[in-house]
């Protein structure tokens, strides 16, 4: 029996897909760049990002450092801007990302160290801002799944550096399985849709939101509340990572308040597991999204941890985020403050 | 004219001040305990707390950052037992501390830790878990005024060891000053009670609160937020760096809602100015905690920067959190879930 075609609401599958093969389609020219750098050398990694970017390139960093001995240093552009930083040197490669292209603080920073002969890789428009002082960059030209698109160019990106180094041998097989990713994310979105209205209609307009996350998920998970539910919805929200929940938040959780758990698949998904413990004893609202649940077609199960956090932006940035827009009433794209005077 | 006797409530000023001389009288312990360090070398400093030690050690980073090219790391102890460190290495030394002696998570990583033949030393009881298994311990028997003490050790501590670098030349004249900073403490906290009071009186009820902090002080505003707010007052917080703030947090600022910028003298406090600047325009409840504001007798103004966790904390931990306690009627000792049992 063929399966039924689920329609996602605010969402274009045909579209995500042709642009899910056109970013595919990227893969030589990353490769390509990283090969570069791999040749050039390089000491160490920075991971230059600033809000959303600063929480995308956080599970890069936890797989830098699960597979590799390189240093790598995630960096705030805007404390960069006047702490400087002493091992971020000529010998350093600078990763950085903007999809509008102007991000100020980010801008800000690359001009001054491109200034000072450091190489700095952009994931940008090649005509905005940041584009235009980047030595080198990568554009993907989408407009949808775009943290998907991101982590998946920035994975292929990372992992090719490591695997140039002897420390990810299994890249070209990674790297051809994420040919199918895309398709799993659809299906992933369509299955956990109607859970994603359901989570939305009940908790959209509550006074407090515990939200919760580890490993290579904390990026996604605080992006979540950072990017969406403040800034996107203006929701209040405090977000923790699960080891650091036991220190203060737990003293929070009540019967009625919600604690949204961003359950992963890597090292600290017993830190997860003991969050969800403790919670589901006190408030009748846990609400777990555990990326384990999803089954990923051709992807083998070691690569299911770096593939996680796609799997929560689809379930969280994109389906839930639809979902809560729909409640609130409140247009994703409309900002108060940001970016709409000086400050 | 003799200066008028200020009683404190709730603070013993002359014991805290024969405590503070007390653990002044340890410099020579915490610097012998340094020399042995440097002498038998390491290659990497790893800083390990969780909650409180955790944002106590984070103004030590970013000191050991400021004055040193050595690698520094601050980890959170849950976090480090599922996920390891491979920085982590026999030539590292470890520096933790756990005033209760039985942090549960730090004490499961130093026993591995020292079983993998690692040096730890820990600012703890000797007596307690923790004290019986790291290899040197230094113990402070003080009951007030905790933070600071903390704060006081650990930079000395951290100081001299970047000094036997050639890091930190100043470490004597610093050293020398700090036999009167307790002193100083308590003119702050004196003439800074009547706001606290104010402030607690305003705002203790508040369904939702911003806490703002950087550079030197960020550790100490997540400390403020998450230990006495949170896990001590059952207060809801949402805390933020300055360089964050502005990617996302600043939409959930109006008119009504309080922010409190704890704003510092460090590289950081342009990054705080913008917050303030932001805020102003935004909300009549804009709290601004500046510790330049406050004199320091007989200390150089090249240290106030390493100096102004112990203002903050005499702010915000001592005086702030006894005034709560007296609005919130809310016992600063009583915790319904932490350690009351199994999690």
């Amino acid at each position: 029996m063929e399966k039924e075609k689920v329609t996602l609401p605010k969402f274009d599958t045909e579209k995500y897909l042709k642009e899910g093969d056109a970013i595919y389609a990227q893969r030589a020219e990353v490769e390509k760049v990283a090969d570069k750098i791999s040749k050039d050398g390089y000491s160490n990694i920075f991971l230059l990002g600033i809000g959303g970017t600063w929480a995308e390139f956080a599970p890069i960093k936890y797989a830098i450092e699960k597979y590799s001995d390189v240093d790598v240093y995630l960096v705030n552009a805007a404390e960069l801007n006047v702490l400087k930083h002493r091992k971020l040197t000529k010998d350093s490669i600078v990763i950085t990302a903007s999809a509008s292209g102007d991000t100020k603080e980010i801008v800000e920073a690359v001009k001054w160290i491109v200034a000072d002969g450091i190489q700095v890789m952009a994931f940008t428009k090649s005509t905005g801002p940041l584009g235009q002082v980047a030595q080198t960059v990568i554009e993907a030209n989408v407009t949808t799944g775009m943290c998907e698109y991101s982590y998946l160019l920035f994975n292929l990106l990372a992992l090719r550096l490591l695997y140039n180094r002897g420390d990810f041998p299994d890249y070209e097989l990674f790297a051809d399985q994420m040919k199918g990713i895309f398709k799993n994310l659809v299906d992933i979105r369509e299955q956990f849709d109607p859970k994603a209205e359901e989570i939305a209609k009940k908790y959209y307009s509550e006074p407090y939101n515990i939200w919760v996350g580890s490993g290579a998920l904390w990026g996604e998970t605080y992006l979540f509340s950072m990017c969406i539910l403040e800034e996107m919805q203006w929701v209040r929200t405090k977000s923790v990572t699960s080891p650091e929940f036991f220190h203060g938040t737990l003293e929070l959780v009540e019967k009625d308040v919600p604690v949204f758990l961003v359950k992963g698949e890597d090292e600290c998904r017993a830190l997860d597991t003991r969050v969800e413990t403790f919670c589901k004893k006190i408030t009748d609202n846990l609400i777990v999204f555990d990326t384990a649940e999803y089954a990923l077609d051709g992807i083998d199960d070691k690569f299911r941890a770096l593939v996680s956090p796609l799997i929560a932006t689809s379930l969280l940035t994109e389906r839930l985020a639809a979902h809560y827009e729909t409640y609130t009433k409140h247009n994703l794209n409309y900002r108060r403050y940001y970016r709409q005077f000086e400050y």
